[in-house]
């Protein structure tokens, strides 16, 4: 027979990547010193190559998702830059890409429209901050590992918040497609607003946005396999059909300035700053600060679970690791590092990490060469962005952001979970009605008010012995053999304040229930915790069960949990014993009284 | 052999009072409706006897926590008439007494102290206002069955904010001792506006409040015993010594009498409006409501937690029951019932309880028979209170309060629990140096941050086979038999969104250890419940896994929880398979890779 091995000798390397046991305190905080150790110039080709790819990608998208963010359009190239170099050195990620994205840009849109108009200094400042304070809390919160925190939003409010965000979002772009002026941050807000000025739409406009609209639909759907029909191998037709938002803008700008349509009231970019980004301080101001937190801190929390479950998804497909604590430190950094040069919030988005990845990136280095790629953009590309129509970013928007709408999960939750149905519905009505901020904070409300319910309502089965058997089990689903005189409760949670209460009543209610009943055996077998609460739940059915004559007895308690009861007073005061096994509680016991009840089992079998 | 007995055939009363099957929704409202139909004479004859006394202690008692509230003395005595009678009609406990009680009439001066100043006509009408929220509150929570969020205050949170409340009422009522006029809601403000003014202070008022305060902590401490060693019964020596307040209340109200001491500086109740309490209606002015709704959620929440606890120590001591879900309607009707009749905030207290319990009451009737009797002392005996010292419910309230610290309890939770520790320490010092309000929501924060924390790193093991056994344990703490290629992990709690992401990078990261990892099978014993977030983190485990070539199996899964499995789609995308045993999936998937690994197990033995 082979001796039985001990797994962890197997376990050479148990440190996630910034957790280094190896490398000490300055590499769990610098994941760059690991990964920077190894570089070499095969790597190097495949991260600048990855580079490239994504910063072609990257320069509409910024441009766009800083118009959604109601920015000038040059605001979300700087918001490319030094966050990407940021996230490079501190985050944990080998091929995450860091930016701006489509959720937090309407959050900020949603924010900084609460303190000043869009278009004035004053609006720009309440971005910058916003980056600065969602930086400065993302890096405390993983400095005190605190990243559990984003635990609080479940599956069903994350889902339920980006289908509405969608919604919003895509709403939100029709007056840029219409070429006319719209506000609101809800739909009924925003809907109404259109409804009032859609007749003032601009067929020159129009004429750019919907057939941009259409293509790119196409692009994202019908152009791959149109190439790979048509012999292009799919890797090749992947890239170009994710090119299709450059071909669309290059195309509308040429259209616009062949047409001189921007003298026909077709928006353009006009002219964006050339050069490379200011240096800007976040403002300092108090009042400013007591304004934005809240929404400072919902933006942190939605982009650091929207960030890592991309990195986490991607990690795991080459079975790399990442460090969610260290990823908060990592995002904090790329924010303070946004908001320094003058950039709105940013967070690792999935579509640019798709395409990094896909294009074979290899370490965080690909996302500096990005931001360098953005950067020379910065300084010699931008001219030749003039002529482009508002209403080209506005499409480019539209279509990505109605991918995030999804359909299918409110009809899969509704038949798992009605709990979660509920959590998932309230969040997409409140975002929708209400705006992003109240739909967020709704939807933690509601997961953590049916989360407690439920803490507060543990299992809990009054057992009897299976004839024949040791074994005890649930009088309402088995035959079993009980006596009147010993009441035996399995307790099948740990006993927590959220649930301590919950035992008292219980205990009480079960006892009030049986006159007869002299003894009442705790069975502690799924018992992993006691807390003070539970701790105190049981002194008090203790005290009271001692009251009415009536023996407390435990039975089958963990060993850790007894080690800490035994801290305590509360075996001293047992108004009963602690038994090993239910078995033998439930045979001394039941003997116990066998004068004044029937004898209900033999004695010679010796069973009980 | 005897037949198994089936425990449900013996259980007849499943029914708490106040969820009557029999008497349907009324019973259920109306608790009077059951223990009324039972009423007779002898029954008369006990609860007349006990309100009697309760009568004679409640008097001077409500008129101290009302100077406590900052209240007009005669208010205490309107908060315990009607309150008491809707008790009685609502309530399910036969003896809990309700009232003003210290820590609610704590709370009741620091929120509409924040209103007005002290003696003002908004500061009552604040007042009023916070007891008709308090009562709508309780009501509606007790509706929708919400009385589990009281939960969130677990004993530690609770003891702590007790032990703290419990000090500045001692020390706000200092000032009345010393005979001058000080301020402040927490214990920095309070000391600080206490020194400036200890030196006016009024010798006569000393000599009333100091011979006081002794006596009555001599009655409180010592008077049973002396009583006891000279030949009392201990149940008379036990009312003497609880008439201690009336004693002193009579004895000081003869000395301000004969000394002519009101003339003297010495602050006297002075006038009482004499009659039954007028009809009020509470504000409906939005704005106060708006100010004051959260301390009336958190005056609701404490005096919920406090009277259950209360009525259910009593009621277990008779084998009765209390339905806390209607305990919350049965106080809500109460603070209601205070608001209409110019009271205030009012809840089940432990003193006049406890005393109402030993006097033999034995249905709430005895509560509204006290009613009458406060009634009667508000119609005829106001004039005799009018030379009653302030100096001396002062006294009372300084020797009850103090009973309130408990310095044992912080040791008890060092020893037994650090995180309960943390919770009851901030929420004292919260408490003290920052008044109750903020005090109470900081307990609850810490509490459920740590309980969070805790949820959202549940436990888990690598398992092996223990040799010779179908049994599986922990790789750490056994020697068990394990194989290179297959990874069992066994999950120890249920999955729910708080843990799902902890699941995932626990399995990630335990993968990516072992390189030679191709099968991890998920043994799922102990998992009570997968929620939709637990369900789709293993669905993303599957996909990772997938991606990399893993298979991913699961054991031992509990019917219910296969059930809701089987409606989904995970079971045909799962990458692997689900088996009932975690012994049987060992067996078969270590069993798949014996070509390129070791063959490390015995076939012919056929164990695995």
């Amino acid at each position: 027979m082979p001796e039985p091995e001990n797994e962890s000798a197997e376990q050479p390397r148990l440190t996630a990547p910034g957790q280094g046991a190896r490398g000490g305190l300055l590499t769990q905080y610098l994941p760059i010193l690991e990964w920077g150790r190894t570089y070499n110039g095969s790597v190097l080709t495949n991260d600048l190559m990855a580079a490239i790819i994504v910063t072609i990608m990257l320069i509409p998208q910024s441009l766009a998702y800083a118009l959604l963010a109601g920015l000038p359009p040059v605001v979300g190239l700087y918001a490319s830059i030094l966050p990407l170099m940021a996230y490079a050195i501190f985050g944990t990620s080998r091929t995450l890409a860091v930016g701006p994205v489509a959720v937090v840009s309407l959050m900020t849109a949603s924010a900084a429209g609460a303190i000043a108009a869009q278009g004035t200094a004053e609006y720009l400042e309440a971005a910058i901050t916003l980056a600065a304070l969602s930086g400065v809390m993302l890096a405390i919160l993983g400095m005190l590992r605190l990243g559990f925190l984003a635990n609080l939003l479940s599956h069903p409010v994350i889902s339920g918040f980006i289908t509405a965000s969608g919604l919003l979002i895509a709403t939100s772009q029709l007056k840029h497609i219409l070429g006319v002026q719209a506000g609101g941050d809800n739909w009924p807000d925003m809907l109404g607003s259109l409804a009032g000025v859609v007749l003032n739409a601009n067929p020159w406009t129009l004429a750019i946005g919907i057939p941009a609209t259409l293509f790119l639909f196409w692009v994202r759907k019908g152009a791959k396999p149109a190439l790979v029909a048509a012999g292009t191998p799919p890797r090749i037709a992947d890239m170009v059909a994710k090119a299709g938002p450059v071909v669309a803008v290059a195309a509308t700008i040429v259209i616009v300035m062949l047409l001189d349509l921007a003298d026909k009231g077709v928006s353009i970019v006009g002219a964006i700053p050339k050069g490379l980004p200011p240096f800007a301080l976040p403002s300092t101001d108090l009042s400013l600060i007591e304004q934005l937190w809240v929404p400072a801190l919902l933006i942190s929390i939605i982009g650091f679970v929207e960030s890592v479950s991309v990195a986490q998804t991607l990690a795991a497909k080459r079975r790399q690791r990442i460090a969610p604590d260290q990823e908060l430190i990592g995002l904090g950094a790329s924010n303070i590092a946004s908001a320094f040069s003058g950039g709105y919030p940013v967070t690792g988005g999935f579509a640019r990490s798709a395409v990094n990845f896909d294009a074979g990136a290899e370490t965080p280095a690909a996302g500096a060469f990005t931001a360098v790629g953005i950067a020379l953009a910065a300084l010699f590309l931008t001219p030749l962005l003039f002529n482009l129509p508002i209403a080209t970013l506005a499409a480019t928007i539209i279509v990505a952001v109605l991918s995030l709408v999804d359909l299918k999960t409110p009809r899969q939750l509704w038949n798992y979970s009605k709990a979660d149905f509920a959590a998932h519905m309230a969040t997409i009505l409140i975002t929708l009605l209400a705006g992003v901020e109240l739909g967020v904070i709704s939807g933690v409300a509601v997961g953590l008010l049916l989360y407690l319910w439920r803490a507060s309502r543990p299992h809990a089965a009054i057992v009897g012995r299976v004839p024949d058997t040791e074994h005890f089990r649930n009088v309402e689903r088995h035959d079993v053999f009980t006596v009147p005189h010993v009441l035996s409760i399995r307790i099948d949670e740990s006993l927590t304040y959220l649930n301590a209460r919950w035992l008292e009543e219980y205990v009480l209610e079960r006892v009030a229930d049986q006159a007869q009943v002299r003894h009442v055996i705790l069975m502690c077998s799924a018992v992993n915790e006691i807390d003070a609460s539970g701790l105190e739940s049981l002194e008090a059915i203790n005290h009271r069960m001692s009251d009415a004559g009536i023996g407390v007895h435990l039975s089958e308690v963990k060993g850790p949990v007894m080690d800490r009861l035994k801290r305590t007073e509360f075996l001293d005061e047992l108004n009963g014993k602690v038994f090993l096994s239910q078995n033998r509680a439930f045979r001394e016991l039941s003997r116990d009284d066998g004068s004044d009840t029937c004898e209900p089992y033999d004695m010679a079998r010796g069973m009980i």
